[in-house]
C-alpha cells in the first residue's frame, strides 16, 4: 500500500494505548524477518522497539520513498530511517504486546549502508576499538546506548538535589593562564600569542564562588594529559563538582555529597529503569550514614590482610581500595566507603589539616564498587595559611596571585568534592573500561571521532 | 558578650519565621553603620541581608574570634566573615521586619582586606575592568551578583523543558582533530604531539547523537579565537545546544526553541525572583507563536527604512537586527522575532535548503530585544547531499569523513539551534556588555584572573 499524509507521529511506547487506532511510527529499521508467510520489521526509536506485520505475499510490495524509487521490501536494509504507518493491534507475542498491522512503509532517508556490526543481535560482537572507531553508529546498539542514557539521568540528579541544597550552578574558564593545581599532566596552548593551558578542575573557581554564592557546583569537562593508557583515565572527563561554605568541618561535604548521590540513584530510577533492566543494573543503596574509616586504620587493616605496597607510599593502591571496599560491604553492607583523613603529604596544599593531627587531613575518598570515585575535603580559608602551605612546600606564590587575592577578602571555612561521572556510570553498568560510557572518548592515542 | 557554642545556622531569609526564638547567622560583614546610640552590623549571606542591632556603648563589645585575639566591634572591617548568635525580633524598619537583637558576634575567618570597591553601596562604583580583575570579590556586590542567578535559573529551566520533551543530555569532546565547522577562529593545542583544536561547537556531535538519542541537547563551553574585542562576543561562552531528528522543517526546531524560552523564563521567575526584581529585570513574553519573517520579506523592509549596508552583503548588520526587532514589537507585541531563509551562501554547508528555493534555506535566527540571539535550522541528513554540498562549495570531504560517516547509515531529518547563554542574559539584565554577566570572561586580551 502506497502510504498517505500520515498522522502525527507516536513512539513505540506509546503503542499499548492505540490498540484499535491507526497509528504512524517514525525510526530505525532494526531488523527485518522474512518468513514463509509473513514478514516482519522491527522499528526501533528512542523510546523502545515495535513490530509491524505483514502478511502475504511480500516480494512485490510496494514502498514510497522519499526521494528514491519504489523499492522492494527485502531491498530496504536495516538501520534505513523509515515511516511505519498502520493499526495498533493487541498480539500477546509482539514486543510490548501490541504490533503495527496492515502496515505501511515510507523510506525517509535513502538506504543505509551496512554498519560496522550487527546492531539488532541481543549481545554486541565488536571489540571496543571497533565501537569507539564507529561510535555515531555503534552507540545505536541498545546495550551500548543505554549506559549514556543512565549517566544522563546521574548528573540531571545530581543537580536537582544540589539544587534543593541551595546551590548555584556556575560555569568556569577551561582555559587558564598558570597550570596551577599541578605542574604536570597539562595541555598547553597558544591563546593569541600567550601561553595558555586547558584547566584541569575548576577548583580555584569554585572555591572563589563560595564567596559569592556560598555553595556552587558545576558539571562540565575537565582535561589530564594522562600519558598512561588505562581502563580508568580520560583525558577529558565530565567532573562533577562542588564547593559549600559555612561548613564546620569535611563531614559537612561528605553530608552533601552523600544527598547528591541519593539524587543521582533517584533520577535513574525516575528515567532510566528500562535501561537499568536492560543492562541488568543493580541500583546501590545509599545508606542513611555512609561508612568511614579513617586512612591510618585503613592502613593497618591492609597491613594485616593486603600484601603491601612494595613502593612502600602513604596512599591507597588500586588493590587496596579494592579490599576495603569488599571490608565494608562485608561489615556495613554498604557498597560505599569513605576513607578520610588521607596525609597532608599526598594531598593538594589549598588541603585543611586534620585539626590536632597536622600530618593528616580534613579529606576524604569515596570508595564505590572497589574503586575511588570521589575525592573531597575541606580547604584552607585564611590566606596566611595558604602563604604558609606553599612555603612549607617549597613554592612561590607568584603563580598562585590572583587565586590567593580571594581568601584576603574573607572566606568563610568550606570544602568540596569532584566526582567523575564516567568512573560512576562504568562501576554502576559493570564497564571493564571507562571508554564504553563515554562517547567520544579522548585519551593519548584517541582524537576522533 | 562572648559567644557560645551555636545553634545550627539559619538563613537570612529564614528570619521572619524565627521571631522571638534565638537565631544563628553567619554571612559576610556588608556594612557597619556605628550611630551614637546604636551600631547597627548588616549580614549578608546567600539569601539576603540581615540587620543585628547593638544597643548601649559599643566601644569595648567584644568578639570571640576563631583564631584571634579579642577585637572591638569597630575593628571589624566589613566582608570579614562573622557569626553572629542572637534573638529574631521584629521590627517594622529593619530588612525583611525582622533584626537580631542582644546579638553576639564571632569572628570566622580573621579580617578582611578592604575590597577594590565598596560592596554595600547601593550602586556599583568600579569600571568594569576593575570588576573583572576582581571578579572573585567583586561579584559578591548583590548587584553583580544576581545575573549569574538568573542565568543558572535560566539554563535549569532550558534543561528542564528539553528534558519534558524527552531530550538526552550529551557530553561531548571539547578537543578535536580538525577544525572542521570553518577554519579559522579556532584554538590550536598539542595533543600527545597532535596538532589538535578547541572544539567551536557540539554540531557535528550533536548531529551524529540524533542517530543514537533522536533528540539531545549539551549545556556548555564552546571556543572561538575571536580577533575582535567586542562588547558581544567571548573566547569562550556557555552555548545550549539542542538537536532533533524525525522533524518536516526548521519550524519543528523552532517550535522546540520556544518550548525552551518559555522553560527558562518560567525557571527564573521560579527561582530568581528577587535578583529580577532587584535588577529591575523585565521578563520577556514568549509569544505563543514567535512571529517570523522570511530573510527576502526582512531585506525589502530594510530597504524600505534603513540605510543599507554599504558593503552590500547579504547578511544582517547589528543595525539591522535592532531596526527588525523593533518592528516585531511594533507589529506583533513581540519581543522575539524569527528571521527565516537566510541565504545559504551565509550558512555552513550542513544548512538544508529551502524547497523550491535553493538559493535560500531552511534556517532561522531568533532576534530577541535587537540582538542576535540563536542561530539554527534544518540540516542536510543524506550522505549525498553531503557529498554535493561539499563540492558545491569546492571543499574536499576528507576532513570531514568522521562526521560524514554517520550519514551513511541511516540519519533521520533533523536540525537543531544554539543559544548564546551569556547573550541572553545580558539582554535580559540589559547589560551593555556580555563580559558583565560572565563570570571569569576569557578573550583576546583576557586569560585571568
Amino acid at each position: 500500500m502506497i502510504s498517505t499524509e500520515p498522522a502525527a507521529r507516536a513512539l513505540a511506547a506509546e503503542l499499548p494505548r492505540r490498540v484499535g487506532h491507526p497509528v504512524t511510527l517514525e525510526g530505525w529499521l532494526h531488523r527485518r524477518r522474512v518468513l514463509k508467510a509473513v514478514t516482519f520489521l522491527i522499528l526501533r526509536d528512542r523510546s523502545r522497539l515495535a513490530q509491524a506485520v505483514f502478511t502475504g505475499p511480500h516480494g512485490t510490495a510496494a514502498f514510497e520513498t522519499a526521494s528514491f524509487e519504489t523499492t522492494a521490501l527485502e531491498e530496504i536494509p536495516e538501520e534505513t530511517v523509515v515511516r511505519i504507518t498502520g493499526t495498533a493491534t493487541a498480539n500477546a507475542q509482539a514486543p510490548g504486546g501490541v504490533e503495527v498491522t496492515e502496515p505501511t512503509v515510507t523510506v525517509l532517508s535513502g538506504p543505509a549502508a551496512a554498519p560496522p556490526f550487527d546492531l539488532y543481535r541481543p549481545t554486541v560482537a565488536a571489540t571496543l576499538p571497533t565501537i569507539l572507531d564507529h561510535a555515531p553508529v555503534a552507540l545505536r546498539h541498545p546495550l551500548l546506548r543505554a549506559p549514556h542514557i543512565i549517566s544522563a539521568a546521574s548528573v540531571a540528579g545530581f543537580r536537582t538535589a544540589l539544587d534543593t541544597l541551595g546551590f548555584t550552578e556556575i560555569h568556569t574558564p577551561k582555559v587558564v593562564a598558570s597550570a596551577t593545581e599541578s605542574g604536570a599532566n597539562v595541555f598547553g596552548l597558544d591563546w593569541f600569542g600567550t601561553r595558555a593551558y586547558l584547566a584541569q578542575s575548576p577548583q580555584f573557581f569554585k572555591q572563589a564562588m563560595v564567596g559569592v554564592f556560598e555553595r556552587v557546583y558545576e558539571t562540565g569537562p575537565v582535561f589530564r594529559a594522562e600519558p598512561h593508557d588505562t581502563a580508568r583515565h580520560l583525558a577529558q572527563y565530565t567532573s562533577l563538582d562542588a564547593e559549600l561554605g559555612f561548613i564546620t568541618g569535611h563531614r559537612d561535604v561528605m553530608a552533601v555529597l552523600r544527598e547528591a548521590l541519593v539524587g543521582m540513584v533517584e533520577e535513574i530510577t525516575r528515567r532510566a529503569g528500562a535501561e537499568c533492566a536492560l543492562l541488568d543494573v543493580q541500583l546501590p543503596e545509599v545508606p542513611q550514614r555512609i561508612p568511614e574509616i579513617h586512612f591510618v586504620e585503613a592502613q593497618e587493616l591492609l597491613a594485616e590482610h593486603v600484601e603491601q605496597d612494595p613502593r612502600g607510599e602513604p596512599d591507597l593502591a588500586p588493590a587496596h581500595e579494592r579490599w576495603l571496599s569488599a571490608w565494608a560491604q562485608r561489615e556495613y553492607g554498604s557498597e560505599f566507603l569513605f576513607v578520610t583523613g588521607y596525609p597532608m603529604a599526598k594531598r593538594p596544599f589549598y588541603t585543611y589539616p586534620e585539626p590536632g593531627w597536622p600530618e593528616y587531613s580534613n579529606s576524604f575518598d569515596l570508595l564505590f564498587r572497589g574503586l575511588e570515585l570521589v575525592t573531597g575535603g575541606q580547604r584552607l580559608h585564611r590566606y596566611d595559611d595558604y602563604l604558609a602551605a606553599l612555603a612549607a612546600r617549597g613554592e612561590s606564590p607568584e603563580p598562585y596571585a590572583g587565586y590567593l587575592d580571594a581568601f584576603r577578602h574573607g572566606m568563610p571555612p568550606h570544602g568540596g568534592f569532584a566526582l567523575g561521572l564516567e568512573r560512576w556510570t562504568a562501576r554502576l553498568v559493570g564497564a571493564d573500561n571507562v571508554r564504553r560510557v563515554t562517547l567520544f572518548p579522548r585519551d593519548l592515542n584517541r582524537l576522533s571521532p
